[in-house]
């Protein structure tokens, strides 16, 4: 059977250790700490991520991927040597993948003073999507943080995507100053948030109010089906209207051991999550990585119909479900009607 | 790298839909309605439970399961077909896998009379385990129900493994019994509780008085790592001594849709569930896929030390870690020293 090109709605290709070989895991479990250990972690191992970038992206072409929106680190550490690898790896691979770069402020905007100026270079070097991040838990500032996103966005007219982890009633606060901007700008169906864990609040009455305005403002969002963190109720999102997308977020990174960038794998677990078992219930987990995500990132003439791109994925199986459930290794990846890979490797590597 | 056997501690080789072609998922979301629809598909399709047994089991044993509990359906339709075909399924294979079979009221026990007898019957044709189910939400009288099964339990000096999804204060509540009635005959280290959803319960406190109590009358709990409901934390419960083991349950199902019976997927779905991302966390993960089911079904000489019995696996990766993660397809699996199954095929099929 065949699927549309699978998309990656979220990761970050510039941080991977894929291909370098196994490296244990050392970070705490403090947001604060796995934020310091990847500092600590980049300058120990020096890599490259043109050469990081690379890798990951042939691995996920190689298992189906046609579209990928990587969120790349920005600090006053890095500067701009993430955006500009990134920038390399998608030159070289343009003709057999999208990639969509966001700049991400990974380590705090204003508690970082020189970061803001970087996200301002990095959207005049070629980022498309300006990032954000927990602007209560990490800047300690959610106005400003907010304020200064939303007007990068608005200067270069970029949507915006932002990291949101934050529970609970300070995520739901979050949110609201993020619907409340994007009310006021008149940004509808230019903003993301990424994880949206607040979506998953006790309080379900709390989230539906949430869900609804978030579809008021076409405000997508992006959920990894987290097993262990409260996580967006797919099915409620998507019958209120809300664009919902897939991804790994990072693979095989000081962030995250696990990982081998399959997008089915992640409809699976995304399905797992949801507690989806019916064949249209797993089929919608497929759809949020693919339509879902196309959808969040604009992507033209996405699909199986005639006049699209013909990004698609031939794979054994009956039904898309089947493919779901057993994700075969034997898959054809097409991109713009070309065979680019086939048994997970580029086609010619 | 190298691993001993995986062991499958909790399955349902009987009524699995593998190799019959992709059936489309019916069930409804509650309990009742699961084992309602699992009637009338049995009916309809006639599978041979010998067939599907031997099918799942070869499945499992090329992905290097060594050891597998299987609970087999006992009830007054089905009668004792199940464990007769798992019991010819197991004859066939003996010398690729050992299989441990629970006779396994699905349908309630005092709910279905009946039942009970048959269970007895199942207990002197083959059957090495009582099963039980949900005293409370099934038979709707703890009391009668957990009598009943340790009384079969004592009669033929068997242990039990109880299903118990009951959530919550029901949960714990039926916990109790189980662990009084342990204590009470003597059954310290014979008996396990599968899924134990109700040792992830709001109330910490009481989730972690109920672990304190398994671990001083040593009963074991199995897990499946869900992401969609409350679970046993892992780690909590191996540091106070309680016996964690891991398992598929269904694959490919009435009940479960997922599956493809793959015990490093399971380790890392079990990893994912539990938030362990340090090395020696996933590594917990596997042993709770190997030395946790191989200490509660009390298999004897497993392990990779000189004088084991040489169940083991090889596959590539510089680490268990990394092949928790990666899940290699290219697998050797030995059974007491010698190569059963290669590639995730059994060696001469």
């Amino acid at each position: 059977m065949e699927t549309p090109g699978l998309v990656e709605a979220h990761t970050h290709l510039d941080k991977t250790f894929w291909g370098i070989g196994w490296q244990r895991h050392m970070a705490g479990p403090s947001l604060i700490d796995k934020i310091e250990t990847e500092r600590r972690k980049r300058r120990d191992l020096g890599l490259d991520p043109a050469q990081q970038a690379a890798r990951l992206a042939a691995q996920m072409i190689g298992l189906g991927t046609t579209h990928i929106r990587s969120h790349v680190d920005v600090d006053t550490e890095v500067g701009l040597a993430g955006i500009e690898g990134v920038m390399a790896a998608r030159a070289r691979l343009r003709d057999v993948v999208d990639i969509e770069i966001v700049a991400f402020p990974q380590s705090g905007l204003l508690v970082r003073p020189g970061t803001f100026e970087l996200l301002d270079r990095a959207m005049t070097l070629g980022a498309e999507v300006v990032g954000g991040l927990d602007p209560c838990a990490i800047d300690n500032d959610p106005k400003g943080h907010l304020d200064a996103i939303f007007a990068l966005a608005q200067k270069y007219g970029r949507p915006i995507d932002i990291h949101l982890h934050e529970l609970g009633e300070m995520g739901a606060f979050s949110m609201e100053l993020i619907v409340e901007r994007t009310r006021a700008l008149g940004m509808q169906g230019k903003v993301a948030i990424s994880h949206a864990y607040c979506l998953g609040m006790p309080d379900a009455s709390h989230a539906r109010r949430l869900i609804e305005e978030l579809a008021k403002e076409r405000i997508a969002i992006l959920t990894t089906g987290p097993a262990a963190s409260p996580a967006p109720p797919v099915k409620a999102c998507t019958d209120a209207g809300v664009v919902v997308s897939g991804g790994s977020d990072g693979v095989r990174d000081s962030w995250n051991p696990y990982g081998t960038g399959d997008m089915l794998e992640r409809a699976m677990l995304i399905g797992l999550r949801n507690k989806f078992r019916r064949d249209e219930e797993i089929e919608l987990a497929l759809d949020v990585c693919t339509y879902g995500g196309a959808k969040m990132m604009a992507v033209e003439n996405y699909g199986l119909s005639v006049g699209c791109a013909a990004d698609f994925v031939l794979l054994p199986g009956e039904t898309v479900v089947e493919a779901v459930v057993s994700r075969p290794a034997d898959r054809m990846v097409f991109k713009r009607g070309r065979l680019v890979a086939q048994d997970g490797k580029l086609v010619g590597s």
